[in-house]
């Protein structure tokens, strides 16, 4: 047991005070976890598009103050009441929707979509009392998906945290809880691209280009990668891809383009930018007979799929995933073991480090759209 | 061989001269097989609703004269060149949709979608010389589907030909040829509920009768009906529905009904009817994170489907299928198995039965509602 064990710690977080404005490195109080909580110590943790989504509050409820903060790789100081799984010491990914191994969802072999612990970015408290772990003099600071990776010390709930391989160095694998594996599960264990097979991959940004992972190691023949950004094509080799198509260089819908190139479509295609034109062309662009299209972006929440009936009744398949259907606790371990024995690369997902007094250099490279992931080093 | 190989036959047909104008038993010329051609004695046919469809031609392209027909069982007379697979004396199922076992559609273990073979309603002809073998006085008849089995002899191209038990008594099993195999197939082979999993039809026609026994075979604990005519109820308890919901007595979106009465919707369902709203209906009543929604019913040309991109993301799957993913010369000989060893009951699908003198009674029945299959008796 550390001495930490039931105390409120006192540590540094980068606290967002307002929609957009630069994060603050405050003193952040953190309360001991409570039933069916940890509370870990955060080593590394990167940015994820999702962050940035909700820092600028563009649209949804604005809950300020806030710890952002979901991908991340840690170390356990101490549990609550009723926790077995989990013991201080472990290392764990804190996983922004979790599993608890007993609702409907949990005890499906499909889905990963938890009742109790399903992603909701709108609480910014912990289920148990309804209250926040994080405070500054008293007044409580929100959680953010119920993981705020943005604090040298986050609680979280038992059932969102994967315990990993100790050896798995926790700079690398951090970037597996969330878009990573986003990407990878669309294609492993969605799409499934059979060995030898065509893949189109929609979006060359981290989530895609981790869905063009997952095809490289599913022995895909051809990966044909998407973008209206040309820049990213040469990047994108390093992910598997082997050829490109830019929508914005044909006249004709890029599905055409596509069923053109691959004899009347591809065996398969992941969506990963959530753009509604994409996610109608990733489905039309799929064979018939047997083409599978994955959604993986998620879209405005006034889009509208369209497409004629046909193009399903020809034997197309549309289906969506959610974190890569990878169920938090029971899957993503073995994720990480894929990085250990080499079959899953995650070193060129890494493009920047910034120590965690520079966290707001990591949002400015994706603002400007540099670079894949930044990895923020808590020590620094 | 048969005394009457490579001659012409003369035999009765029931032809089409005009669209929605009574057939008229006329006597034809059956040509000899050509090339890859096999020609067979009908000896039962039924009714099927693109029968009637294309023999009223409101909106295609009117062909005729022409010999509609396309379920039917039937002993093969004769064979052309190059047939190696089929003998005089076998028995067989026409289907309107072929196998050629060679292209990239026949080699792919998930379609039935040949590109040689596949249904074509516009050609009146035979592939091998663009010609037909039917002709009254050197005129000639156009074919129906490659099929045309409202004629005591047809030709049909051997890939088009399922040859099946001989014990299978044809009165029964030639309704295998089209409807009943689309919709069980639809269920058994694309759907696949688990078992004791809950299933919605949606239509209760012949063909989403037959998706409700496919339902039963699987050993789903719940099957519900879904139909605007509350007077198929009884009837669809014997086909295993086991509860049923009219659209029209209820103000809400009947997927709020299903998704209320299964807490949260039914983990598979199947669309029998062609109607656009109740495709949407039939894909948002299924349950996220694992439920299947699978369209069989052909739209009409100009429908839209359409739903929030978020139905899908929250892990449900859109599939569509033709004639149930069944390969017609592969699969349909295990379908015949499965009535004869009493798995599958086909009896009960059998509600009419008229002398081939009578077929515009069949028709009649059909266009009234009347029954779900009609077999005519090619000898009466």
């Amino acid at each position: 047991m550390s001495s930490t064990a039931g105390q409120v710690i006192r540590c540094r977080a980068a606290v967002a005070w307002e929609a957009g404005k630069p994060l603050v490195i405050e003193e952040v109080e953190v309360a001991p976890p409570q039933a069916n909580e940890v509370r870990l110590k955060i080593l590394f943790t990167s940015l994820c598009h999702t962050d940035v989504y909700f820092w600028e509050a563009k649209g949804q409820n604005p809950l300020f103050p806030r710890i952002y903060g979901h991908e991340a790789g840690g170390i356990v100081e101490s549990v609550g009441e009723g926790v077995t799984d989990l013991a201080p010491g472990d290392h764990v990914l804190p996983v922004f929707t979790g599993e608890c191994k007993e609702c409907s969802h949990c005890k499906s072999e499909e889905s990963n979509m938890c009742n109790l612990l399903r992603i909701n970015t709108d609480r910014g408290v912990m289920l148990n009392d309804g209250q926040s772990r994080f405070s500054i003099n008293g007044k409580p600071i929100y959680h953010f998906v119920g993981t705020s990776t943005f604090s040298e010390y986050t609680v979280v709930h038992v059932g969102c945290l994967a315990k990993i391989n100790p050896l798995a160095p926790l700079d690398k694998v951090c970037v597996l809880s969330c878009g990573i594996s986003t990407g990878l599960g669309a294609t492993l264990n969605v799409a499934k691209p059979p060995k030898g097979s065509t893949v189109a991959v929609f979006g060359l940004g981290a989530v895609g280009l981790a869905a063009a992972e997952g095809a490289r190691i599913a022995g895909a023949s051809r990966i044909i990668g998407v973008d209206v950004n040309s820049k990213r094509f040469e990047e994108a080799r390093k992910f598997g891809c082997t050829e490109f198509v830019n929508p914005k260089d044909h006249k004709k819908p890029v599905q055409e383009v596509i069923a053109e190139i691959t004899d009347g479509g591809v065996d398969r295609s992941i969506e990963c930018t959530g753009n509604i034109d994409a996610m109608i062309s990733a489905f039309e662009c799929v064979h018939d007979g047997w083409g599978v299209a994955v959604l993986v972006g998620v879209p405005h929440k006034d889009a509208v799929f369209k497409t004629h009936p046909m193009n399903l009744l020809n034997e197309r398949t549309l289906k969506g995933t959610f974190f890569g259907n990878y169920k938090p606790r029971s899957d993503l371990p073995s994720v990480v073991e894929k990085y250990m024995n080499k079959e899953l690369e995650l070193e060129k997902f890494i493009t920047h480090q910034v120590p965690f007094s520079e966290i707001n250099k990591a949002f400015e490279y994706m603002l400007k759209g540099e670079g894949l992931r930044c990895i923020i080093h808590m020590e620094g």
